[in-house]
């Protein structure tokens, strides 16, 4: 492991860092776009799990049509970037309108949410003061685990008729059935994503039903997206943490742990050896206090531990994390050898347990390539 | 509720937003360091916490002697903006030395650590390459709970002997009783305190009686360092969080929630009312995915609720997070009055489970101070 260390272009990197295997990246982008071609519907992904310019160029490069933001923020620097058309898909507020407007006024075509009337009638009146035509989808609840109208809700009908007869431009209805995360199996993930595409397609019927526009519908959560057998009433699909996938989705059962392109490169900077403990430079900073494995069939601690290749080695885990320290140890039984198979110097890499958590540590991505060859990307931070 | 809000300093900020209440913030910064006086030992603040060079300003300004970092990034930046003594708490390694040597010759006076020979020789002979006197602290365990030697192992006086003959300085031990995170009651810290200053003065007295100089004896904590009764042998203590305090800290009974000095400011997007939800623009993205309450006397979720003017609304937390949604819930019976509780557009407050985690979501920091008025302190981020 040393002679690899040694030799590796991630070699000379300072840690922790964190490093995208684009070999891997690009593998996982092609494999959702191709699913998305195949059931014939537009794929928008969800920027933020990367909030990273050239990963998205990437996606769309490969046939993504759109993006989809989590922050006006990142509206603001994609859309500086290149992207105009843009999906904010958290429930719009009053104090949040401004810099909607501005983003329009620009000519970025923001599209904007809302599951309430109390927000609609806010866009509305906001946009008829401004002379502005907000487009507007409605989020439906497909699965109770967050925001969202029930597409059998008379509350839909109110919001859509509130938007509509409001000067503004109804453009479709949305969901995410996050609740998939639970889930572990094809069967259910199949049906989930069949109640996502059902609850989606059936509140559109009934706007369109009710004589209001309702031309986009779209859904999607990465294992949906994989697991949907058909998509009928479905134009578009959204997606965000495949493009690196991570140990959750792992478990969860739809990558392997060699589709996972998000990693962190550490170096062992003590032992305590008698305990089988390695003292490695990933903490919590550089992993994320995220635990979304705890409740998994495979709890993966704070990551699991591969070498500087990616090659996972089994039963090796970040088992405990402080701010900037990471305890290395094996899985059951204590290795009292790890001293010697893991030398203070020693640079490993950590797969982790959430994509999206992990990534927000850094100010930058190391981007390698397959011949070694590194590129430094800046990600977005804050609001 | 909706009046206040309106008035409030805070409501022309967009959200979420992390909030520092600087009369806390001042009254945690007294009252550490007027126990350090009384105590007579120096004080070294742990500016992991802030990563902010205004709350490093305030903490010496208050009489604290140095700075302790955990990153040399930190370091770096810290040095840049005045602070010459600075002590990096994380065992060094080859690869970091050379970042080491460029602070030592800009003229910082930085202290590093070790807790292994391998990395002691690794220290000396970079050192004597290169011409650089290092000044070298041995990290002791005086808890099991992460790393260093333990004081009676033969391994320390290894390790003073490699450094004092490898020609550097060899400038102390220090030590740090994480363990009392696991704590809450004030016996039990009281007794880890003692514990953590006995363990790191013997090791002292173990080095001084080889024949070894040993000048400085550093403990700390923010549990152990607010509950230790004497701290004979100690010359500095150090710690971080007691600057915000957080729900942590509250649990372990090191402070009262109305001590606690950041917060998150969110507002209120959107609503399911049947289960008394208020869904909120602080998911776990803005709170951190820390859920350090998890197994203490109170799960706080991911944070307690307070109203604009940071008052606690008991029983009010928020329960459940996704990137960028936090689910606001009462505990216990649901509240399915919450819609005219919290209407959409109401200003909260969020009090974090760990301030050095929720700290590290963001850019910046607003300071209120008591007459209103905001300056916006940005913070360090990444390695």
């Amino acid at each position: 492991m040393t002679a690899t260390t040694q030799s590796h272009p991630l070699a000379a990197l300072d840690t922790p860092a964190a490093v995208i295997d684009l070999p891997r990246m690009e593998r996982n982008i092609a494999r959702m776009q191709q699913r998305m071609n195949a059931l014939g519907v537009r794929f928008r992904p969800h920027v933020k799990t990367s909030k990273c310019t050239p990963v998205a160029r990437a996606q769309r490069a490969a046939g993504a049509q759109g993006i989809t933001v989590s922050t006006l923020k990142e509206a603001a620097q994609f859309y500086a970037d290149g992207f105009g058309d843009i999906l904010y898909a958290v429930g719009m507020v009053a104090t949040k309108l401004p810099q909607a407007l501005a983003l329009r006024r620009q000519g970025c075509d923001l599209k904007i949410i809302t599951d309430s009337v109390a927000s609609a009638e806010a866009i509305a009146a906001f946009g008829r003061e401004h002379g502005e035509t907000f487009e507007v989808w409605i989020e439906i609840d497909s699965d109770g685990h967050r925001s969202g109208i029930k597409p059998g809700e008379a509350a839909l009908l109110e919001v859509a008729r509130t938007l509509h007869q409001g000067g503004m431009l109804l453009g479709g209805v949305m969901t995410h059935a996050g609740s998939s995360y639970d889930l572990n199996s094809p069967e259910a993930l199949t049906a989930m994503a069949e109640q996502e595409r059902a609850a989606c397609v059936h509140a559109a019927e009934r706007v369109r039903a009710a004589g209001f526009p309702c031309a986009v519908v779209s859904v999607g959560s990465t294992p949906t997206a994989l697991s949907a057998v058909q998509l009928d009433g479905v134009t578009e699909v959204r997606a965000g943490v495949y493009v690196f996938f991570d140990l959750v989705m792992h478990n969860i059962g739809v990558c392997a742990t060699d589709d996972i392109a998000l990693s962190v490169l550490t170096t062992v900077i003590g032992h305590q050896a008698e305990k089988g403990w390695a003292i490695v430079d990933a903490g919590w900073m550089a992993m994320s206090r995220d635990r979304g494995t705890q409740k998994q069939q495979h709890d993966f601690g704070y990551g699991q531990v591969c070498s500087t290749d990616g090659e996972v080695l089994p039963g090796y885990v970040i088992s405990g994390a402080n701010q900037e320290h990471g305890i290395l140890s094996r899985e059951g039984e204590a290795d009292t050898d790890i001293a010697r198979r893991f030398p203070i110097g020693t640079q490993l890499r950590i797969l982790p347990n959430h994509a999206c958590a992990t990534g927000a540590q850094y100010p930058e991505y190391h981007a390698l390539a397959e011949d070694g060859e590194l590129s430094t990307w800046s990600r977005l931070h804050g609001w």
